[in-house]
């Protein structure tokens, strides 16, 4: 590293569901809502804003998103302004890119914010839109979009680990269970045990309803400071620690195998390497569970269990609170719903609030120190991964 | 700046024009001609890839186009992948991005790439996505888009400072006979005589067909390398040595004068200051002539010129070769097309072209040090700006 120090300060989410609202509506209302999280934040002192956003030319029929957004959360930068798009994980590329600009002096306080509108009119048009995150020329005609290969991924987890159906529903119960703590999830007061969810309809076999992940409405916001300028945020910081990627493949011609996933190996690596800890000293996780096969496979893609104990892993309740490590208490992407660009983000916001302590203590982590949050996008071929310590002072 | 220094290597671009390929082709063709303009690039010391695109969701239908791109380029990024999105700036922006990630030590050997395919069968739907750049929900029912707008700056400019016709068509003039050096422009081998241009059709007056850049598909590509490796590039350098940004608005409504674009001054300033250099010092400049009025305004906001005198300044030869400074020896975005990501990418390898002496005489500057790069997006509502200086060593 040659770069500055920097620290998340603070953040906010928006309600996550089924909004009655335009994409700029929720600029807006993010913006509104990070201002009253962060009290401490003034606008002139924002100096570069950058914009997870997965495909709002699509869904929202609007480009150059970074300046629109902007507008509407009353911030002007001075410094940069972009937005990124990495499809699912969107906004942990906004994290990255808003790391990078601080550490390299561009920028000194900088607003990361995630933004998506999914729910349109017509939902066939929302889910066509889907479809071009997949490589069109080759996998389009094949039928790929994230559904059906998520469900080639649990089918052959099933074949080669016998990794059950129940375990899958493991993984979204325990989420959906934290959801119930997070008013701002979209499906918060709505219960889904084990015998219910497995009940629920087939959407790509084996995979049901509540083995996936939403479309969905939301934004979420952090603000990011340099070791400089911290102590205008006199209150808890999540400083970054280690941060890494990989891409792998995009063609799915050119994937390995469905079960193991080395980008994620290699990113975690990188950034538990930079942070100097070892997995085990992760006190919670925020992994990419926009399938429930995926939750699984990550598990062991870490290292938090032998390759294809993962099922046996959530369901002896090791990735539960009082368990080796507590995975997804924001109530992961089952539980909160998926907004692409959001996501990374509202992962985020998750880490300051557990080291904050302020999350209700239904899903609080007893005292965490170490947190790790998995992004990955399109078949699972690219992993972004940042590692975050809990600290007041650099 | 804290950061460590990084300097352009190397870079490449494709044909430019209509043509008769798929996004991903033209990723492809950029891949290959990249790593024969810069030999010693070896495919895996490269750690993260850039990508600048606008809007490939609606043109291309494909999203996550980063992994897509590498793949098509024979790149496997192990640190940072990502596409920046800043409409017609999406190219500097990659660049500025790659800049910060090996400024603040994630990436020593950085890919920045601009892709666009604006030419589809049904040019309709192509111009129809061109209006998703302004703010859909205001100023999209107005009719607002990029040739109207323009048009605007212009009729205020000419009724402000008696800026003509004529002068304007100097500028598209100009930019087209540097073009017809540049193989690689949609306007190679087109001549523009002035009298020409003026009777070419009205687009929206004043401007005519010559005062607009087109829809055009093509790519390009730089290499960037942290000063710790760049050793392993003998040959000739683009330093960046400062850069700048500024957003200022983006509804039109909160649009201040349209002749005066103080988001330029401001972005330009920081640059020069970072490079500690003034305006005077440049040799030449790569200015964002989206429209032949767009250039006039521009050497008068970066004080080439007195306010108003942009119009004369063109007409006099002092944006020309043996002038005070020359302005689009590429050709610009009128005589090489605008594939909008692709854009900035393209003139930053015009400035290495240049300091590497490697273009055609009759567009070389002689002897240059100093360049700026300047790009624009949306209603000129944000400015991005990089400055480079030749050199071999750190």
């Amino acid at each position: 590293m040659n770069g500055r120090t920097v620290a998340v300060v603070g953040g906010a989410t928006t309600k996550f569901g089924v909004r009655a609202t335009t994409w700029s509506e929720l600029a807006q209302e993010i913006g509104a809502a990070l201002f009253r999280a962060v009290p401490d934040l003034r606008a002139r002192d924002v100096d570069s804003l950058f914009v997870g956003a997965a495909m709002p030319e699509r869904l929202a029929f609007q480009s150059h998103v970074a300046p629109l957004a902007a507008e509407q959360m009353g911030i002007r930068p001075t410094r940069v302004i972009q937005r990124t798009e990495l499809a699912c994980a969107s906004g942990q590329s906004a994290i990255r890119s808003a790391y990078a600009a601080i550490a390299s002096g561009l920028s000194d306080i900088a607003v990361a914010v995630g933004v998506e509108k999914m729910n349109l009119p017509s939902m066939a048009e929302a889910n066509t839109a889907m479809a071009c995150v997949m490589d069109r020329a080759w996998d389009g005609p094949a039928g790929a979009t994230a559904p059906p290969f998520f469900a080639m991924v649990a089918q052959r987890h099933m074949l080669e680990h016998r990794t059950t159906e129940e375990q899958m529903a493991a993984v979204s119960e325990k989420n959906h269970r934290f959801a119930n703590s997070n008013p701002n999830a979209q499906f918060y007061e709505k219960t889904f045990p084990r015998d219910k969810l497995l009940r629920l309809p087939v959407v790509a076999p084996p995979l049901r309803l509540g083995d996936c992940s939403s479309m969905t409405d939301g934004a979420a916001a952090v603000v990011l400071a340099s070791e400089d300028v911290v102590r205008q945020f006199p209150g808890p910081k999540a400083w970054i620690r280690g941060t890494g990627q990989y891409s792998d493949f995009h063609n799915l011609a050119h994937a390995g195998s469905l079960t193991e996933w080395p980008g994620l190996k290699r990113a975690a690596s990188e950034a538990l390497e930079m942070a100097r800890i070892g997995v085990r000293d992760l006190d919670f996780a925020e992994l990419h569970d926009c399938f429930s096969i995926s939750e699984i496979v990550e598990y062991e893609a870490l290292g938090l269990c032998a390759p294809g104990e993962g099922g046996r892993f959530v369901e002896d309740g090791r990735s539960d609170l009082g368990g080796d490590i507590v995975v997804n208490p924001r109530g992961g992407l089952l539980g909160c719903g998926h907004p692409l660009g959001a996501t990374g983000i509202a992962q985020a916001v998750e880490v300051f609030e557990q080291f904050a302590g302020t999350v209700p203590s239904a899903r609080q982590v007893p005292n965490p120190e170490w947190a790790l949050v998995h992004n990955l996008s399109g078949s699972a071929n690219v992993h972004s991964v940042m590692v975050y310590r809990r600290g007041r002072a650099a």
